[in-house]
């Protein structure tokens, strides 16, 4: 029951047969998913990039390299403060939503010597290499929100003819021979976890979800679950959500008997098919 | 493999095992919820309003029962024109999407007396009855956007006492004795599919999607599929978004060898667990 | 005291020493500007183009020219709702508030092969001209928002070798030699006013300003409006406003003794200078 | 010459004779009220409440005292990041473009009671006072972006009964005797000035209108300005705008002969009446 990023390691372990407990992959219930990645990071890369590179967002270009939880939450955020954001994506899926959600859709090669920033969000390695940086203009703010050290191929600037300027904490200027500077925030790792704070809102948000999976596979009758990688039960996922709307002094609805006879629900949920996101 | 709305109608025949052909329930692939759903209501819901009541969203509140796809891409686009929009939810997971999403949540009854329009997208039935409607002031507007005829308690308001005029083709004013009217749109049936036209893009996603499902169930082999339903396989929902990239001369990313190895995913797909939404 | 686009004419009468009354330009009174002109856009363009062409508009490119009012509410509800937007100005300060706003300024002739639509603005002549509609895509729609027939060169389209083909109200095809179809809506007249309702609320802003106006110059002492053009009264102006904001069960806000003086303003107003916006 | 706020003191002194020198009032040039006012404001609010309050955005209901420039700003930076927001106003016009954008308006007194934010952008005096602090909740959050000090009555917070607790820079914590805290930011200043810093790109702009607004005064012919306060020339306001095109890529375009004798216009600008906003 590990966090963000982990849950593909799990599924290897599982595997492979290596997996000694049962484990649930927390980080895919639909509340961790959309407070931990979607409007958490919609909020701390404008945190993030304030803190560091202290830039102004409106009319900035900008590359997001990514289109899931993470990718949609920075690119709605800059989108909202002015910002003019390319997707990137392999995902056909993924890439169509960002075209209807109304933003460009290009390879990172055609936009990079045009943007002002470039943001990871894939959970991938190398997205941003060396001949992208070697086209940036200059000025462009380079940082990852994906996955920490891998999606930007830092060890690739520590070459002899680049000079490294550290500026201030979490911001490096990268120096090419004719004077052109990129800026490098965090060397790389995650800009979030690096330069912002997490909201308590969505620690306890997280937190929760931990402890009830925690929970509920010390409480499970022998045989519920096995040596294998689970999803939370969508009825602990409704939970830890019902737990946190009082904060917004939220009223939920609830469904009439006519009406939980007529759609086959229980009152007291799960409200959804499990594979609902 | 039938329409929105038809999957819960699957299940049931499934449970019963009544179901004597392999389904697969086209309705819940990623693509088609999207862009059947969200993106397309997203549209109709202007435009079907537009041609109908023909009424100005900028400063207007209005009540969206449900927080679905289909509520998300009505109160998005409502938001988006400058109403104010408070929405109902039985489940706290999306309720507590509404609230992270800028929307005030609430129970019909504490609202309805200062709405100026009423859109139901539950699925559900009796979500608007005749005690809303006693209360709504002069003028509101009630239309449904979810399933046909049900959400709305239509048959209430046959009653002696309040009087009947067709105003025009999907829009009758309801009459109360003291004067008060308000405006039903198409009797309560589905808006857009009564007022509305569906883009020729969304057609063709959707029936790709119907299309591929039909030659998948075709040719399995013996086996694979089951008396049961099924969703449509990830790949060939991927399938569908790739074939519809081109109209936005979108450019999709490939997966590098290395990063295929590193993330253990074929170059072609599928790209995300079958979970993934 | 005529309707948008005439109050350029009436200062050149006034300048020419040919106007024979005092005039008050009601184009220019702030609530007419913004209600009129962008509230008004922003919701009839949508109406227009879906009665029209029936476009789908998540994803689509669109070239906006010019970034006033009409321009501002047009691209505002593209953008809204998916469209990917370009801007054209003239204006250097315009320009940088769409800057501002997120949108990509570009010249005509460098975005013209990639857009799907171009949408006209500006109040000024042969805004879109032959050599435009050549380079265009197949399919691209060229409608126009601002002054009526001159910002299209429509004339320009009405050669031998161009094949039209009416196909509904308000849409005509243009057909290339070689088969390529540009969609012309309302022959390059006003949009809106073509095929479009103007909202009830919007024209009572717009004839009560008017009739305010009139009210003005009939009762106004002797010698307090020469044979020149005024701008509305900045407290008509407010009192326009303050007589439309019921509708919104809209609360305003009043000056306590202490704030009117500290200010040195009217409890009643007017509140702003006369050149504020 | 003064910043913003000065204004008033200006026409004060101009009213009673006591202006010595002719003024240019920069603060209400067009490109230094939307830069300086509503572009950095959209972004500063967001900056120092994170760096100060360190609150989660998302599903906060927040009170806008004030839609001028400031307010505006303020208030679509918090909508975008999924905020409630309501407005109050004093000014009609003002009061109705906030509805139309989708705002409540409201009076303090209504709201205050269930907000989790105020923020005061008037420019006016004591707009929160004691009798609106007494009722909020338990962890409101009150600030100014207006004008210094005075729009928060603070003065009323210290009283024997209330515990000030300075957490951190820029942040007390009054504590009523029943142990409800408000979160006072900055002691009322004005909070973007103390604990945000303003982007370079607008202290360009706001340093380029006075330097221009200088030299106009200094190179003026004999008699151009009197012992008056003046509007920065509308050429002026367009040259400042031009020369901070370049960063964002802009494309210009040029009016062609045909189009400036069509509109009466110079190619070279200014492009717009004195009075347009």
């Amino acid at each position: 029951m590990w966090r963000a990023g982990s849950q593909t390691w799990l599924h290897h372990l599982s595997k492979a047969g290596k997996l000694c407990v049962p484990a649930i992959n927390v980080n895919d219930s639909v509340t961790k998913q959309k407070f931990d990645n979607l409007y958490c990071c919609r909020e701390s890369i404008l945190d993030s990039l304030k803190k560091t590179a202290d830039i102004m967002f409106g009319g900035k270009q900008v590359a997001v390299c990514g289109y899931g939880e993470v990718g949609k939450g920075c690119s709605a955020a800059l989108k909202a403060m002015g910002s003019i954001v390319y997707i990137t994506e392999i995902d056909p899926i993924c890439a169509l939503q960002a075209c209807m959600d109304g933003f460009r859709l290009a390879k990172l090669g055609d936009v990079v010597r045009q943007v002002d920033m470039v943001i990871t969000c894939t959970g991938n390695k190398n997205i941003v290499v060396r001949e992208h940086m070697d086209l940036m203009k200059n000025g462009c703010v380079v940082c990852n929100m994906g996955r920490s050290n891998t999606e930007i191929d830092v060890n690739s600037l520590r070459t002899p003819e680049l000079v490294w300027q550290h500026v201030r904490a979490q911001v490096d200027h990268i120096i090419w021979p004719d004077g052109k500077r990129i800026v490098l925030l965090a060397e790389g790792r995650v800009l979030n976890l690096s330069s912002s704070t997490v909201p308590i809102y969505v620690l306890s948000i997280t937190a929760t979800t931990q402890a009830l999976a925690l929970i509920e596979l010390f409480n499970a009758p022998e045989g519920r679950y096995k040596q294998d990688v689970y999803l939370l039960p969508k009825k602990l996922d409704e939970y830890v959500a019902s737990l946190h709307l009082q904060t917004f002094d939220a009223r939920l609805t609830e469904l009439t008997d006519e009406q939980a006879k007529y759609t086959g629900l229980s009152k007291y949920g799960p409200f959804k098919p499990s594979y609902y996101r």
